[in-house]
């Protein structure tokens, strides 16, 4: 692999005090190209603007997607990426459902180690604080034909970042829009996916809302998820969230958080959720907790979740009493090596560069 | 308006005894860019690769939509579009769904009429040939927090067209993928509409198919769409189209086509059309024509419908009794200025530069 290291490193720009969520690149992207077939020019570069033609399919047909993941580091600067090759083994499945090619594994982890251990002053030290981690495959051929690209490019960029939710939100179940329907892309992490929830949200959030949640295309009747996170609900004591299908994006956070509940003795379930149960559940105080997760959100419990027009209220507890945040620190303690890693979770970067 | 002209034009390099649909581009394209709320340095300039960071929100979240309309030359080249403020008007309608800025009528329609002017010689002369003219709108913001872009670019680029499709196509009714939902985003030109369907369409084409017949995503029982063509169906002596409603492209050559129909007497319908309709006329000989329209493919006929596994045949008409090539030669008459034109849809393009 060609590194090239920047000349200057921007690093002394970043305030690692007031970290907002992905505005600021580190120092190094990944590239690696498909071409005729096969992956060529693997490379370190300086995070920069690239050449691409205006004609690049990408723009026009949207065939793109992307991974998230984070790197962290421990009191002793060591640093661990947490659970990469899930990641990587679901880029892939994203790809085969966009007819995209699958990158191969050396190209992804060498990739990735290779740009962590360049940037490692990049990953911000402070707990629940890392270094977000952004793969991205997007198709490059010049042309408007309505045909998958034969070329295409993959990059991984990082950014410091910080906890993307700071309070409890309160969330809206939808009634009109949808995200994702049978059929379609929704479990994968295609670039388009996200554009269409934007107007959604934004009608959402002059209502008073933060995000919203998701309910099935066809009858808006069952739970989905929430956009940038899977929903989690503590119900009549168990811990319960929506079966992941091809909807539903299959989250590695949310994947965890449950491993680390059973773990723990918690009764989980993963079904078909009605939004009728939930709704039921917090007029009679069966739902205690209720709670997104995720990569970037990490995980943040719901304040208020509204249904046709009414704010139902979750209950008002102490964070020591909440399985979020109990399930939080758990998680957290995993990914920053203060506690054991039963799952062999953590992978330790070691220093290469 | 800035325009800056090439120096050396690419025209000689085009081959225009062997047009291929979009794989060459015109010496222009116009731009414009939206930043801090206006849109401002509308500029043609020559048409050739930008800058663009690899953190655009674009490439990530998939923000963009775009346009498909042609320019046309009659025998004495003189050069006109084809009802262009019908395609301003979706591209807003797009652009609003996806929580982009609208742009502005002086920007689309003098961008459009300076860079057709300026690439005349590209247009084909030929009778069914065309300048393929592509508008689109694309979020330039750096950044991945999932919000909608602040700065857009708006752009119109060109490229000489054929016929999209050489031969009468061989269409499958689609039973389990889908390519919109109620409450998405299908009614638009939204970029993310079109990958999603080349995984379903590739299965298809090694099933022998050319093209998917979309059907509704709940159900399967209700003729959508064909991803780069609205489709009719000459039932009973009638032409019936699905009504276009937030699952459907609002297709202007599809509505064109029709209005050309009711012009010649002939019963058109739109409305809510069921596969078991479709698959009684075909079995019962009441089905005599379906065909595919839109502004690539114009108009093209289908030779077989399959449907579970059955390939059902259309009757084989000679052309002269075919109601799809009347009405596409009614078309294209009126599109190269060959007849009258009582609808007002031709815009001539005056010699303005």
């Amino acid at each position: 692999m060609k590194i090239e290291k920047v000349l200057n490193s921007r690093i002394n720009n970043m305030d690692f005090n007031n970290i907002s969520f992905g505005n600021s690149y580190s120092d190094h992207i990944f590239c690696s190209e498909f071409r005729n077939g096969k992956w060529i020019n693997p490379i370190i570069q300086p995070f920069e603007n690239m050449m691409f033609s205006p004609g690049s399919l990408v723009f026009h047909y949207g065939q793109a997607v992307f991974e998230g993941m984070k790197a962290y580091k421990d009191k002793n600067e060591e640093v661990f990426l947490f659970r990469p090759e899930e990641n990587f083994k679901r880029m892939n499945r994203s790809a085969i459902r966009l007819e995209m090619p699958t990158i191969p594994k050396y190209i992804f982890m060498n990739g990735l180690k290779n740009l962590i251990g360049l940037d490692r002053n990049w990953i911000p030290k402070n707990y629940g604080q890392s270094l977000y981690i952004r793969p991205l495959l997007i198709a490059t051929d010049v042309g408007l034909s309505v045909n998958p690209s034969n070329d295409y490019l993959f990059m991984i960029m990082t950014t410091p970042s910080d906890a993307y939710y700071k309070n409890p939100l309160k969330i809206k179940i939808e009634e009109k829009y949808s995200r994702s329907s049978p059929g379609g892309v929704g479990f994968t992490k295609y670039s388009g996916n996200y554009a269409p929830s934007f107007y959604p949200i934004r009608l959402a959030r002059e209502e008073g809302f933060d995000q919203i949640l998701w309910t099935d295309s066809s009858t808006h009747t069952l739970i989905e998820e929430s956009d940038t996170m899977n929903v989690c609900f503590w119900l009549k004591d168990k811990l319960v969230t929506p079966l992941a299908n091809e909807k539903i994006l299959n989250g590695i956070t949310c994947k965890s958080v449950l491993s680390l509940a059973k773990k723990e003795g918690i009764d989980i379930q993963k079904r078909n959720l009605s939004v009728s149960e939930i709704i039921d559940g917090l007029k009679k105080g069966f739902l205690k907790e209720a709670f997104g997760c995720g990569t970037a959100v990490v995980i943040t419990y719901f304040q208020t979740i509204s249904y046709k027009g009414k704010n139902f209220y979750l209950p008002d507890l102490p964070d020591e009493e909440r399985i979020s945040i109990f399930l939080k620190k758990r998680l957290l303690d995993i990914q920053h090596n203060l506690s054991e890693d039963p799952f062999g979770w953590r992978l330790k970067l070691e220093k290469i560069l």
